[in-house]
């Protein structure tokens, strides 16, 4: 009958053959916003079998590491950055998704504010790529890639957190710029603003852009005591009345 | 400088004690719902050092298995069911979290209509124990149960999903029930049923319940076009006016 999680299996000289012992990676999927276009952070893979192919950042797990200490290092190590949002997202184990070996990973998601987090590092080509621009990633980091796309995608609608994406004013024209690119679709101008503002997200600043070739919008900003967890569909909540 | 998956790393033959080398497994977490409570299937641990502990469910990954095949054997092997949605959450990682050494583990989720799902295996004292009087579980397992927990909270509110607590036909009395015991709250029936309407996840039967001690109420069916990704606030959807 099977036990869970023997015990007598675990000691490190045990090489018992019923249970794999692996090698575990993370992987980061950092999105960033310029040109009107959503970007991700992407390397050449240094495997000769993965030549001349974009790879996602990540490293293997040390043995002193958490999953999310390895994220934080993978990153300052690839970028310099230190101070950014990571969250996990998914965890892949496919026997063949790596050809090395067998390796599992789990995926991290980041938004970072491209003009604020300048890249400290440009080993491997490291660069911003227009994430509609991708295909034929080395390793299973399309699929990798797309799930994390995926996430982002549920979160914006849920949760305030686009404002890492963006700088700390700005207009509702940028902010729908940034929605249409990660949804990647059009939207009603009319409908998004009256939707934006039903949820009680922004602050208005009083301020008009400057410096813009079109007629100045009004400037905004988040609302930080939504910052935290506002879901936008409070669709249960017990006190509120229709 | 760091290089990413490194390939000659990865021979099974290599013992480079930069990376760890780590036993992976899944935790399942079953949630079922009876007696108008939210349940979660539990069984006894069997290390010595959890003696007389719950632990969820879970297991080692065999040198053949991905983590969701492993999740699924692990259901099949501790409760004959085979039949039942799993889906992952979350991968704990701490360097403490297993008193054998370094383990790392995946979890799942899933929801089961218990009357239907007879469990089918009963060692380590198997059963379904109700989530709001647990604690102190075996290994990080309070932890995970919460993690799942608040999961299941944020997806029933945006996808159908509870249609797999429920029998095929329940009244609105049946569905509140599942819904506060779920999110640990009272709800205002009126308010809860508008909101549901709203949402048009629901099927009128026209029919009544029977054997009920209480007035009949209308029996319903969830509406199964949005049984696989409606999303109950499609806030950002472009075409639709206000």
């Amino acid at each position: 009958m099977a036990t869970s999680h023997r015990l007598d299996m675990l000691s490190p000289s045990a090489q018992n053959p019923n249970f794999l012992k692996a090698l575990v990676s993370v992987d980061c999927v950092i999105f960033g916003f310029a040109d009107n276009e959503l970007k991700v952070l992407l390397i050449k893979s240094d495997l000769e079998v993965y030549k001349n192919r974009w790879s996602l950042l990540g490293d293997l797990l040390r043995p002193n590491e958490d999953l999310e200490s390895a994220s934080y290092r993978v990153l300052k190590e690839r970028t310099g950055l230190s101070d950014v949002y990571l969250e996990q997202v998914y965890t892949f184990s496919s026997l063949d998704r790596h050809p090395g070996g067998r390796v599992i990973t789990t995926a991290y998601y980041s938004l970072v504010n491209i003009k604020d987090h300048q890249l400290k590092l440009s080993h491997n080509e490291l660069h911003w790529h227009p994430v509609n621009e991708l295909s034929n990633l080395a390793f299973d980091h399309d699929k990798i890639l797309q799930t994390c796309l995926e996430r982002l995608r549920e979160q914006i609608q849920e949760h305030p957190i686009v404002f890492n994406l963006l700088p700390e004013k700005f207009s509702l024209r940028e902010l729908q710029a940034l929605y249409e690119a990660i949804l990647n679709t059009k939207m009603d101008r009319r409908n998004f603003r009256k939707k934006f503002f039903l949820m009680d997200w922004l602050i208005d600043l009083e301020e008009l852009e400057t410096d813009v070739s079109h007629r100045p919008g009004k400037l905004y900003r988040f609302n930080s005591i939504h910052l935290k967890d506002l879901k936008a569909a409070e669709i249960f909540s017990s006190e509120e009345e229709l």
